[in-house]
């Protein structure tokens, strides 16, 4: 019988697990006993939501982050040996955007059958709600933190958005979207179009989409939020 | 009070709803009167399946599919002003791989709040199982049809992942799906990964990876099947 990985995807931010989550999949992480996790304080309150009763009894957890090695990931699969487990990220869907498709590669070496659960992907969220072209897309995660490579970035993929016309999704940490912002703002050309999605899926979720010539800097809060 | 666009996402095939959404999301289609579908027939299924009862009583579905046209679509809005209103896609997210993304960004400028909610795509978990590098990806939509530029454009796709490490995403339509995988195992490199998903979500999904040299055409049956 063939073991299995299961890909968890962890709600973003506080939102309630059956509210981010189908109740198969929450079914699913109740019989778990054994995780691979980016970040064990998120992973624990994940399975708390999720009612795994009585408390982890029995429950084994691995990390996995960017700062994991190759021979961790070889030590993690070793020890997982024979056991179904599941992958959890810190937030969002694990493998993208996000450390685990090195592990995930290695189940399929050794014969385990990978099963992607659905859940939210705030890249994907993001695309849905900004109507842009979504029939052509590149992610590039993380744009280069220095200002000067920054805005080079910025605009060879406004270039590259124009020639191809595939949308440019990217990412930015809480502490970095308000500089990001007004880059993009400042050096950007006035008609290409901009959308921002800040707290998906919290209440306070804001999506903004126009032309970068309406766009002001001021007009969504981003300062230490998740955008 | 802002109007409001929901984006509903629809299963994979025979996946029962309850599986496939948080059950938040099977309350907002409750409450939704007002709809634009790609197909009716998949979302009078979709609707009945998430017990919207009496059956589809005041229920009012305009169609938006890849033949409509700008006019078609300002006429929708207009159809639809002062309402809240769903986008439902034959399977999948809307506005992803799928039609819908005008009447997102004109639901933008009509200062309409957008909300994309969470439920399966196949591309995300396609994504997420393939093993493979998800900090950086590009989705392609669908490969040209005539087998020259389809190879050409197989080749290219390959160089540029070999360049950039993005991983290259594309779907095929069911009755092409093998001669695609034929082209991709005999053009491109030996050494290669390639990740074929096939029925995600449905019980009889299949995710295989590993480099071409390793695969053989007849070890997925990939007709007639969505992959």
């Amino acid at each position: 019988m063939a073991r299995t990985l299961y890909l968890i995807p962890n709600t973003l931010g506080e939102t309630p697990v059956q509210n981010a989550l189908p109740m198969e999949v929450i079914g699913i992480v109740q019989q778990l006993k054994y995780f691979v996790v980016e970040n064990e304080k998120s992973a624990r309150k994940f399975l708390k939501a999720c009612n795994v009763m009585p408390p982890f009894e029995g429950v084994v957890m691995h990390i996995l982050d960017k700062h994991s090695t190759p021979q961790d990931k070889i030590a993690i699969m070793k020890l997982l040996k024979e056991h179904d487990f599941g992958m959890i990220s810190e937030a969002g869907c694990p493998a993208i955007a996000d450390p685990g498709a090195d592990l995930v590669l290695m189940a399929h070496e050794q014969h385990y059958e990978v099963k992607p659960l659905i859940g939210p992907s705030s890249i994907l969220l993001a695309l849905m709600g900004a109507g842009f072209n979504g029939q052509g897309f590149t992610f590039h995660g993380y744009l280069p933190v220095p200002q000067v490579e920054r805005i080079s970035k910025l605009r060879q993929l406004e270039a590259f958005s124009a020639d191809t016309t595939y949308t440019q999704v990217f990412i930015e940490t809480p502490f970095r979207n308000e500089a990001l912002l007004a880059d993009i703002i400042k050096n950007c050309s006035p008609q290409t179009y901009l959308s921002v999605s800040c707290n998906l899926t919290m209440p306070d979720q804001q999506i903004i989409t126009k032309p970068i010539d309406k766009w002001k800097a001021e007009e969504i809060e981003l300062r230490g939020k998740p955008a």
